[in-house]
């Protein structure tokens, strides 16, 4: 069944609490003969840590990654990619008040309904903690597909968004600065916003955009895996994400057809690109593009009311260390889930025609 | 790898093309013992068969499924369930003039360049007639589930919204018009829109709103089945999406926490309900609702360039019998697919804790 | 969970019961572009189907297939590949009498139980009408691998045993006498064996061998696909089979490892074959064989005491038209299952190293 | 895919080589609140590990295994289950010899063949030593399924069989010796063989015998996931099985339906049971047995011809520490696998009617 599984040929299966021992997780069906990069992985995760930047969360843990299997001589050997990544900097203690009190907007009251307990430190396994883990074989996955490009930046935090399409953008700026976001006077101003917001013991959502270049033609399945069915749930698997709309997305369903149709240029590129670079779910060698809305973080430090696991009324604060907007984070997040995606059509497709 | 498939537990797996023999699919999973209402089947189908009003495609086709194994004596056996859709109205040769012409926006180059060839009338396995086959799981899904209600309905055509939330609405008027929409004013402003946009030989896209009642708390898995992500797979399958969001969606990114966390009553409901009823991938016992894009019809009634396969610059106009928009027809391809992705879910949670 | 499919990258999804209105299933995942040759799949059909023969069942049914979708002007499409049998010769009234009876050594029993009821006619699912589904997938299979070679015969039949080693056998004969053996000395005597059989109103068991020649290195996967697991449950999956051995088998375990090691020659062949072709799980381009045991037929036509569902002890005496032994018809199906195993490895294979 | 992965609602996926860093796997889909003895688990991995006697191989490898996560508070929280050993003791010095030498009846050469390239240390992925893994996830599996009594024997070593039915044996009897068979003049002949053995530099083959009693009616899906195939497929997937047979097996094929039919008593159980304990794939609540024949490993401390990755012949002789007969170690292997197959089942079975 899979709970813990994501991918098809290229598959990841993760384990792993915010506050248990380690996190981790298996690769299978990565090909055999490919030079790993171990550098560059560690550098995807560190990307992703927390404490890297006054903008998000000041809990400090190096999110080393071991690998134990599957890499020998610096080569994959086709064989399972086993890895794990300790937790080192739990502060299990800051949850101790939360034990049997359910925190609005978070998994614990569902977790616990559903399953009769939970681990109640950190969130558990509902934390984000876990995408540490598909960082790791997103990482992995991009080395398998290096000629494809993939570039995922802030593109809105609040109601601050950037103002031009991503063709006038340079992706080489994206790291240049802390929320992630390649056009500068926007990202001062997103800044800025979520430092007011931290200030405030409040917590601010956005958006991330992520485009896919020099992306072959064919990647995807007509029916139920489609390329942007694949790539929609991958996001929608991201923790606090609630949209995602690629190509034209909900600003297509005003448009008409004669204004949305892509047309043909003689060499099977299209003038225009509404179709967002997949058509049918199969991708048509355009740019792949697609936009992910996450909702603000829900622990604030403030005062809300609740309810505890006998249905008693509570008042509850936040602790511990959180991040005051999950977007900066989440670009390695969103990029390493595209990649993903994106290798396992890509092994796939070697099986598709004789 | 199942290409064809869909669900875990409650699994559907479909063949045809639309102008191939006939459409049709196994359901496997399915439990034994449940009495099956063979005409509320029928009925889902001719909610989504083409010819049913002026506002939808001409094309007329009964759309009468036959099932062939898995019930007997109007029960469920519990073995897989075989159904079969006879294509009876094909006109191929409206598609003649296609065979190496590939339309605009469709999946014609796409299909091309993958399989390096393609069934090129009406689109074969690209075209939406296999979602007649989901209309018929979903339908068996329904009935499974019964106690849970699942009501889409059209909430835009083009710019035209219902201005209500959907907590105002009467889901018992949906199907009193042709659009689908239980809003009457708001109805009578689309079906103009759309009988104004055929005219023109154009089309036009529009949004559904699906909302779900009555669900029990603990469907979905944690971390890559979260529920909320399944039912985003499942809505970017179905043709012509371009977009998905649940609960505030695009709009809780421009949120903060302390606006957008819904606080708990005594009673484990939450005042507000910005979480759509899903936290942490499952659900949390309130409306599940979310949007769906859909983009405008590609095959328009005006002249369009295009190329050939042999990469040569031609001119198309649409032929053939088409929807000026697909959203009237696709409300209950919407319920359809939500019927299944609830019900695998509910059939799964039997098994999740001892 | 695909409780009625077999196969990874090349799947077969199966339906129908013996006596309902047809069988049949979808093949997904088969590559674009291979030229299909339907009379070949017609004429595996015919060697599986019943009436063919003094010695098997005198139930005649054509069991014509037809394809539905996925081959488009010959050729496979790479979209899911539909297929139906009809019924066309059900007795149900042979079974009238059986409607509240367990038949010994049946699988009524336990169907009754496991689903609390079922299709009392001829077995429904349980029936091996079943495998004429995996026949019509086995021959698409074989066209897929061309090149490879599988023999199928009869090894013995109750205690007549073919007394050469495979390698003395000439395949071609197989074909030439009614029980599929090509030793034609023992199949005089198997004819004769179970014409005596027949006529005592009882069955036999007897064994199947299947070699497979011209395989490439490298099929099988190392942990849980291996090449003769895969094998081994397919065989098992066949009704009447109660073991599977390959290579040395069971003789294999009396020996010594100074006995048993295959010596590698210079070209990587290996001078004796015990490992039958497969080390490690992986084939190793020697000559893949293995035996297969098929229990007597369960049906006989002399008085046997049983129970009914209400637990009441009852006579039955069998009816209807039965196969005195298994084994000639389950030549070709045994052919089939070991096809699909090969493909799906072999398709599988282009996607395990870089 | 799921190469490393076994299982449908229970599935465990692994990974490690035996020369690696350490082994592992993640086990899914484990139903929460199941209170885990954690001593009982390593008590299983004790029965498998090495230099626990005399007649297994020398070396010493304590395996310890830890639990990363899904188990909280000495309960089972319904997440996944990260769990690791260590490797401690390789000595991957007594494989340098071989790094470029294929050892006959080994791995080496498929692995080569199929990967391009493979981890030469003590067989890497193709080691036994993967089969711990098996043993912590069965161990896990047999406490979800307390009330199932499983148990394993040793039934032949070379040709010393024991000579006496299954029902005749204590199975308490079992760890009374190091051989791991109940029937204890059986056993004192068997250690005495396996002892000689070992002195000539030699290695020998045998054969397990697995019981499984008080078993639920109805365990097994019909068609491709019988009870008797997966079990089949799970054997078949342990190193050095050549064979499997269950109930009467390979005798069953010389048998006549008259002989072999199992009569219903009065209570649903059966007078004789060749069936095994499974009819149609499903369990008829009477004792399930099966055989498994085991090859002789193929490490031998004598002298071998072989060839390198060159093409050159070569000398070889064993070095290292080896098992002169894998018999007594395969019990809890056995065992393990056999709980994890009935507890996937028993686990579905909540999921099959309504």
């Amino acid at each position: 069944m899979a709970f813990n599984s994501f991918g098809k040929l290229l598959k990841v299966t993760t384990y792993g609490e915010s506050h248990g021992t380690a996190i981790g997780g298996v690769i299978d069906g990565f090909p055999a003969g490919l030079k790993i990069d171990l550098e560059a992985i560690q550098n995807e995760l560190n990307r992703r840590k927390p404490g890297q930047s006054k903008i998000v969360t000041q809990r400090k843990e190096p999110d080393t990654v071991e690998f134990l299997s599957g890499i020998f001589e610096e080569k994959t050997t086709g064989t399972s990619i086993g890895f794990i990544i300790r937790n080192t900097n739990q502060k299990s203690k800051d949850y101790n008040h939360n034990t049997n009190v359910y925190r609005p907007s978070h998994a614990d009251y569902t977790y616990d309904k559903k399953f009769g307990g939970r681990d109640y430190r950190g969130g558990g396994r509902s934390s984000a903690r876990e995408t540490a883990n598909w960082v790791v074989a997103g990482a992995l996955a991009k080395q398998l597909i290096a000629s494809m490009e993939i570039n995922a930046f802030t593109s809105s935090v609040g109601d601050i968004f950037i103002d031009k399409p991503y063709q006038d953008l340079d992706f080489s700026k994206t790291e240049n600065n802390i929320v992630r976001c390649p056009d500068e006077s926007s990202a001062d101003k997103m800044i800025a916003k979520i430092q007011e917001i931290r200030k405030a013991g409040d917590t601010i959502g956005g958006t991330i955009t992520c485009v896919a270049q020099n992306i072959p033609v064919g990647l995807g399945e007509p029916i139920f895996n489609k390329l942007h069915a694949e790539l929609g749930k991958a996001m929608l698997s991201i923790n606090a994400v609630k949209g995602f709309e690629f190509g034209s997305g909900f600003c297509g369903a005003k448009m008409k057809g004669s204004e949305h149709n892509d047309i043909f240029n003689a060499d099977g590129s299209t003038e225009s690109n509404l179709s967002g670079g997949i058509q049918g779910g199969i991708s048509n060698g355009m740019d792949i593009y697609f936009r992910v809305a996450f909702k603000p973080v829900a622990t604030i430090m403030t005062n809300q009311q609740t309810i505890n696991s006998d249905y008693e009324v509570r008042e509850i604060t936040g602790k511990g260390r959180h991040d005051p907007c999950v977007v900066p984070r989440a670009v390695p997040i969103v990029e390493a889930m595209t990649a993903l995606v994106l290798a396992d059509f890509w092994l796939l497709n070697k099986t598709r025609k004789i």
